[in-house]
């Protein structure tokens, strides 16, 4: 198939993101009727957009709150009006807590998760004079070898340890599984919820996540109350390369000028590492080049792209060319703006809220 | 060699990126003594630092100007009051041509380079109307295969066309060759120079460049006049890793702290592919481990950083751990600001002036 390219915007400065806003909204929309169709509260994951504007039409499609990674990111979405936020991640160390006693201060509902006693301990310390206790969810390693306690015993142990101390609650079990990982999940997940219900706890979620395999959360058979997916706003070339959706889904396009042709089957475009980043995800080449298919972006430094042409499919100095970038998250994050296209040429800069929020 | 860590920066929100001002000094001051010795003109290329700060200590040991790679770079080092710049790069685009021109206006002496007749046609049609011709060098392929024209003959021709061209004028050659190329540099060069003299041009500047060979530049024998290197202000795992330079001398180090210890043999730290990046330059791992030979940091997502560890070698939740990145002028752009160490313990904010800019 070939996608369109945009002889009208010729003249942008690049290189360049462009989000076509239908696209996107049509992302949203499609796995919102999912989740709701299958009883799924849906709580998006931010890192993909970063942006405000599309946090607000997520929840406007029917998102219960967003999840985020870092408490920066949090914070912008916050002051953008976006009240009910779980950080995905352990929580350490005296000026990061401080933070986040203050966000909770201004949040109708934060929550947090942590797989460990230190990280436990010290959200208990800080929050023991809150006037509301902080929500806690317990990470659980079901397979995907990052952080997460790693036996439904261990998670039944920290759901106890939560419920004992003051200033924390219990708020459920969270996951983010390996791909193709869902039996695994639902097996760790049931064992953990029958022993946290032994002990008299109550866990209210179950939360999941990951765009790759989000079309399957329907098999989660009632264990997984919550689902949390960042990738599908946009998608990417990894998406489309594992069937998750089709190119026309894809709503991220990196525009690009070729600067150079050194030779025959040689390219350069001025887009590098400093945009497409050097993210792989086990594909071939660094981004798909549309509407050429037998050309491969073959290597990158970190302003110039070396494109391999094939005999038939030349490109020309000057030439603008569009990119579906690997792996669109790690692309919203190295830029300050992007373009939002609302309609075919209509452009208006998109300000990327919460890029390089690391802390 | 073990070195040593600092513990007194226990409390630092993570992860952050530490340069230690005094090894940046001794690498500027070491490299510039090597190319004062080789009678060199010496040009660092600020894509590492991105620092007006580090550009003013490099100019003030005597290098004659800056590289830099984007038109935004060059603004902000211009506004920084640095008044000798080259932009490394093929400038293509009615806006970015008019900010070229705006920006030649305001600095005591730009160049730019050019590896093909669009470009040199571009250039040629904005600066006829300016007070100064621009100077233009032309970009060779001596084997670095990125940009540049494929052949002295071909270097010849576009030196032809530069010199006969309004508003223009050609300012020399210009090569950034292959790591070990050296050899074919001057190949190249030499016949590319005896063809423009013929052609009763002047070549005033033979400019080569990479941080990799950079002790090297001796080998010249006179036909380089000009050497461009960029990541020997702070140097990396890379370039330590290739023998040019020692641990000692690496003057940035990620800090980040244990997130996680899920299992006896990982460990989770929050410094991941938004700081680290996921370039490998061949190596083993996204980074060095400070005082943990036996570890590995295996695997990065965005926030996380998976690191196996050895038996007798473990990190503990809370802890902080020293990073020397693989590839310090790409960590450098996932920042809006760095700390500077000037003594022990004693740190600044250091801005990244340029960080970010695209185009």
């Amino acid at each position: 198939m070939r996608i369109p390219t945009y002889p009208s915007l010729v003249e942008i400065e690049t290189p360049a993101l462009i989000i076509r806003e239908e696209v996107a909204l049509r992302n949203i929309d499609r796995f919102q009727k999912h989740c709701d169709d299958n009883g799924l509260k849906l709580r998006p994951h931010v890192k993909t957009h970063k942006c405000v504007h599309f946090a607000k039409a997520q929840i406007a499609a029917g998102a219960v709150g967003i999840t985020c990674q870092k408490i920066g990111e949090a914070e912008v979405m916050a002051d953008g009006g976006i009240d009910d936020i779980l950080i995905a991640y352990n929580i350490l160390g005296g000026d990061k807590l401080g933070r986040l006693r203050s966000l909770a201060e201004r949040t109708k509902a934060l929550s947090v998760v942590a797989d460990n006693d230190v990280v436990v301990g010290g959200l208990s310390r800080v929050f023991e004079t809150a006037s509301q206790p902080l929500t806690v969810l317990v990470e659980c390693d079901t397979g995907g070898r990052r952080c997460g306690v790693q036996t439904p015993e261990g998670a039944i142990a920290l759901a106890s340890r939560i419920s004992a101390l003051p200033g924390i609650e219990f708020g459920g079990l969270m996951t983010y599984p390996a791909v193709g990982g869902q039996r695994d999940v639902l097996r760790f997940m049931n064992r953990a919820k029958a022993g946290i219900a032994e002990c008299g706890i109550a866990c209210s979620e179950v939360s999941s996540g990951g765009s790759p395999d989000m079309w399957h959360a329907r098999t989660h058979d009632g264990t997984i109350t919550e689902y949390r997916a960042g990738t599908y706003v946009f998608n990417d070339r990894s998406l489309v390369e594992r069937a998750t959706c089709n190119w026309e889904d894809c709503a991220g396009r990196i525009v690009a000028t070729v600067v150079s042709v050194p030779s025959e089957s040689r390219a350069v475009i001025d887009a590098g590492s400093k945009i497409l980043t050097t993210d792989l995800l086990g594909l071939d080449g660094f981004g798909y080049l549309v509407g050429h298919p037998q050309a491969r972006i073959a290597k990158l430094s970190e302003e110039h792209g070396i494109v391999r042409c094939g005999p038939d499919d030349r490109l020309e100095v000057g030439e603008q060319v569009h990119i579906v970038p690997n792996h669109i998250c790690v692309v919203t994050n190295m830029l300050d703006n992007a373009w939002l296209e609302r309609k075919r040429g209509d452009l208006s800069v998109l300000t990327i809220d919460a890029r390089g929020k690391l802390t």
